[in-house]
């Protein structure tokens, strides 16, 4: 049996696979947010001719099941058949994103006092040429010349050895030598070569960036990102999990990532002459769960009960035992995490927020797939992750989308008419909306009463814009070519939700303290979302505590910053990791308390209006 | 265009490929001792059919080219052509080789009052399991776990991490954990689990062996040997180094000997219900060529003057790294080399012989494919390679073989007719002559005046046994179905020049430490090909030094005795890197008197018939 599709394409089915599984395998990917499971509602494809056995119809409306709509993960054909794929339903990922550098990286470096001092270091060493009658073995000579400059007991990796002899010889025996300070020999150059590279890579669950940065000067040379392809096997860091767990599931996550890397990494080598085998280190950060996942590490532990991690902290290994495709013996240090839910990424977030080195009480958030906090100063940190779960990003929301072309990332309603006036990524048709366009819409339909405190639609109000759906209430933004655009009551509760674990994590931390939100001197928000987020909208759905508007600083993606500070100086690394033994990891999703504040949470803005004196006002003056 | 052979089998030919390319791809290996030069003449097949096109005939007798005989490396089909290729020119490799234990192994280990202290180490780890209180990694459990018995700063390679959380579960915490003394962490157990395995290998020029071992009580639990199909790239270290210099040879010469090493492990794993992953730890001898080979190493300087080699000291790399099919994490310890021209082997050697414990001042000589002589007590060892060469292994005459079925090994010849009378392994027809029937054969015919002191044939003598041949004047031993077995005067000049040069060695190195060969109390002779040498007939063809017959000592493989001994016990391992240190090497070939010492031994047995008392008494006496 054949799939056709109608780009003329024709993909052979296996039996007893799945349309998504067929399309997969051929490498056309579909958004599947929940990993196949029927639950999200996003790989939609269209039927036009051939018979199907469907196991789930899932979300799908009647309108759409009408229209031969049906989910690629739950649909089998039964014979030849020739769909449709939808552009919405089609995974755009290795696409370049564009990066905002919002501060000079270099600048941020100098403001830490710390001195370039890369991972590998050099010596230079002017090695006698053998004679018959002076025949030691070649690493005999360079082990005394690197002793004569009090480099003594280095190690030698046979990676090393294999190329040392001929790389003595062409350097006419004058070499720079590169080590760890393990300390193990690592690279040799010949005297004259100067260039040092190094690269910095963040590994999202949603995106991935890397940075290509001089190490003489630490000058940024070159910024590449993309999708993190494994959004293929899923959207969060559990339908990863899951997926590692199945069959070679780990080995595919795995190399799907770093074949993502090492696609970003050959025209930035290119585009600046930078020979790849001459990129001599590399700092990796991430999630706890992204970093295990990038060494080939099985994540399972991380969500089972009690969520323990294979490490947090992680040896000097070489880019070789990565696979990335930089010199195989360039080492590869990647920042340390804390728990099984707060990695690297947030500790290289709070090494580049610089909180750590103030006197000031400070809140660092990441709100990005998943939502970490933490709070503290120079003398204590305390962090938790929220579990806010990816629905900023589009995950679990019946029209939820990323930020890209097509997504409605603004709002405004007609507190008469209740007509919505939409601002669209790219300025084109609406195909979905993104987190910031979520908390416009809900920020609108609340003040304008078409949502009560609880995210219930008001019953009775004159408009159209509401009506009756397959899950509840809904209402409509936008509606052209038979795609109408929704917020469902189910949509909401879950934004609230997600919204709720935020605030919730944060009082809970405060509490456990002995802190109130007022305490807080400075609010540091980080991630890719963090810069498109509305703090006024923010604050009145209750995701973001009442304090300040002065007080709230966007960091932009941390993660790679504090990478890059790794990536140049050995302090920063040292930092990083007094950073993660000092942080006290709290543990949510046991806490009983957390329940509590979860519940008192789930308001708009809350239930205790009290903590929201601002929001409270804006609904007085109302 | 294709060959056919006799067996019905059709091989495809590349353009501009030799018979011998040919067949090589397919799998068909010839006997090619020159590696393909023209030079060896033994990869002779028969053209029964089609027009070839040939670049030489070489050392091809007129009667073997009229019957169709050509050389397979010079001969390039001009169209489809049949061929057979006769038994003696099919190299056969892959055979099982009888290893004669000499000694008892374990007996040889107790004389040295060594200790069983392996490679790998254990200790017993009871790791509190992880709870949501007690949340730390598990890396960190196991570093606290592992510190509390006294081991800190160990290293954890990705190998060993990346199976450890499982591994950790798997034991339900209680755990048996291996390590080096880098500290570096190895493998993990189950607490019950209690056999422990390891290998020693010998990796001869010509012949391998396998060694598995028990390391809890040392007992040697099974034994494989094979040849070392690299033979099919040439029969001595030289060839084998131009290989390793042309096109990928350097890994096709490295994956040939691994593949031989595993091919050789798997069964042994299966007869005795040994898992290959429970092999904790290896060890490899073998000369410095050899065992650049094994690690994929280079060995060109080892070939260009001075004569470097990239290392003598091997670091403790993984068995992973070499590829050997064992747990990629065990250990992989190189017997320490001394120079490019004196290995592991000989360091081996000197370990199993003991007389690096001794005061009375003994010889060791390692007659294999090459010969290498060490003179010393237990306060100083002097070294030598003498670049015998592998003619005793067949290579470079004209009816050379390996001491295999169909080759003489002894040989008489009657003093009044001439007519010999022939030994052959396996009692069938005479195929070639192996080491022992060549020195056999040159003793017969000087004592019978057939040769004289230079080794040329004496003219006159009433014998249609001495003929002239394409390369002057030969001896015929056998004739049969159109194969003739000869000695011509050129392979008498050949084996007498490697004669001359392992004894004009001895005499080197005696005179640079100031001895006479009187002054040697025991000579200790090693290497396959020692167990059939003649003592009475090496000595009269003085090959071997005029001593007393009682001071010689056969001690069969001491390189794989000196591997197991290593294998066993850090105070060996400590042992072989002291005598690879103390060893002082001697550069031959650049020494002046040597020259002249060898073209003093260039006679039979010496120019100086005075040390040679026996000899001379034995030819007064006739």
């Amino acid at each position: 049996m054949n799939i056709r599709l109608t780009s003329g394409k024709i993909l052979h089915i296996l039996e007893g696979k799945s349309i998504l599984q067929t399309l997969k395998r051929e490498g056309i990917y579909l958004v599947s947010s929940c990993g196949g499971k029927g639950i999200c509602g996003k790989c939609r494809v269209r039927l036009l001719e051939g018979k199907v056995g469907s196991v789930s119809t899932g979300r799908l409306q009647p309108p759409d099941i009408d229209r031969g709509i049906v989910l690629a993960c739950q649909t089998f054909p039964e014979e030849d058949i020739l769909i449709d794929i939808p552009k919405e339903s089609r995974l755009v990922v290795g696409d370049r994103i564009e990066v905002s550098r919002s501060r000079d990286l270099f600048e941020l470096f100098q403001s830490l006092n710390a001195k370039i001092f890369p991972i590998v270091r050099w010596v230079s060493l002017d090695i006698p040429p053998p004679t018959i009658t002076d025949n030691n073995s070649d690493l005999e000579r360079l082990k005394k010349a690197a002793s004569g400059k009090g480099l003594k007991d280095l190690r030698f990796s046979h990676g090393f050895v294999s190329s040392m002899a001929t790389a003595l010889r062409n350097a006419n025996w004058k070499v720079n030598l590169a080590y760890t300070d393990a300390p193990e020999a690592i690279l040799l150059s010949p005297m004259e070569d100067k260039n040092r590279y190094g690269i910095s890579i963040d590994i999202g669950t949603t995106t991935l960036v890397v940075y290509l940065v001089h190490l003489t000067d630490g000058r940024l040379i070159d910024v590449g990102s993309t999708y993190n392809s494994q959004i293929r096997y899923g959207d969060d860091v559990i339908t990863r999990i899951i997926h590692a767990s199945e069959g070679n599931g780990l080995d595919e996550l795995r190399d799907t990532v770093v074949s993502d890397i090492n696609t970003l990494l050959t025209p930035m080598g290119e585009r600046h002459t930078v020979n790849i085998e001459c990129i001599e280190s590399a700092v990796i950060s991430g999630n706890t769960t992204m970093l295990h996942l990038f060494w080939g590490l099985n994540p399972a532990y991380i969500r089972e009960e009690p969520y323990i991690p294979t490490l947090n902290s992680f040896p000097l290994w070489k880019a070789g035992a990565a696979k990335l495709n930089i010199n195989p013996q360039a080492p590869v240090y990647t920042v340390p995490c804390v728990a099984s839910y707060v990695g690297g990424d947030i500790v290289a977030g709070v090494l580049a927020s610089k909180m750590h080195r103030n006197s000031e009480i400070a809140l660092f958030m990441d709100i990005g797939t998943n939502g970490e906090i933490v709070i503290g100063n120079t003398e204590w940190l305390v962090t938790a992750a929220c579990s806010a779960g990816p629905c900023f990003e589009g995950s679990g929301i019946t029209h939820g989308m990323r930020a890209t072309e097509g997504a409605v990332e603004s709002v405004r309603i007609d507190p008469q008419t209740f007509e919505p006036t939409l601002g669209i990524i790219g300025q084109g048709k609406a195909m979905g909306i993104c987190g910031s366009g979520m908390i416009d819409a809900i920020t609108e339909m609340f003040l304008r009463g078409i949502i009560d405190r609880k995210g219930k639609f008001v019953k009775g109000l004159e408009t159209e814009r509401i009506r009756k759906g397959l899950e509840g209430p809904e209402f409509l933004f936008s509606s052209n070519e038979g795609r109408d655009i929704v917020l469902t009551e189910v949509d909401i509760e879950n934004i609230m939700r997600a919204k709720a674990a935020v605030y919730a994590g944060i009082s809970l931390l405060l509490q456990k303290v002995g802190f109130t939100f007022d305490d807080i001197e400075r609010v540091y928000i980080a991630g890719g979302f963090g810069n498109y987020l509305n703090i006024e909208k923010a604050i009145i759905i209750g995701m973001l505590p009442d304090l300040p508007r002065e007080r709230f600083r966007f960091l932009g993606n941390t993660s790679i910053a504090g990478g890059y500070l790794c990536l140049l100086s050995e302090s920063m690394r040292k930092e990083a990791e007094e950073i993660s033994r000092k942080m006290t990891y709290v543990e949510l999703s046991v806490s009983r308390r957390f329940m509590d504040e979860y519940m008192s949470a789930l308001f708009l803005p809350h239930t205790n209006m009290g903590l929201f004196p601002t929001v409270e006002k804006l609904l007085t003056i109302k």
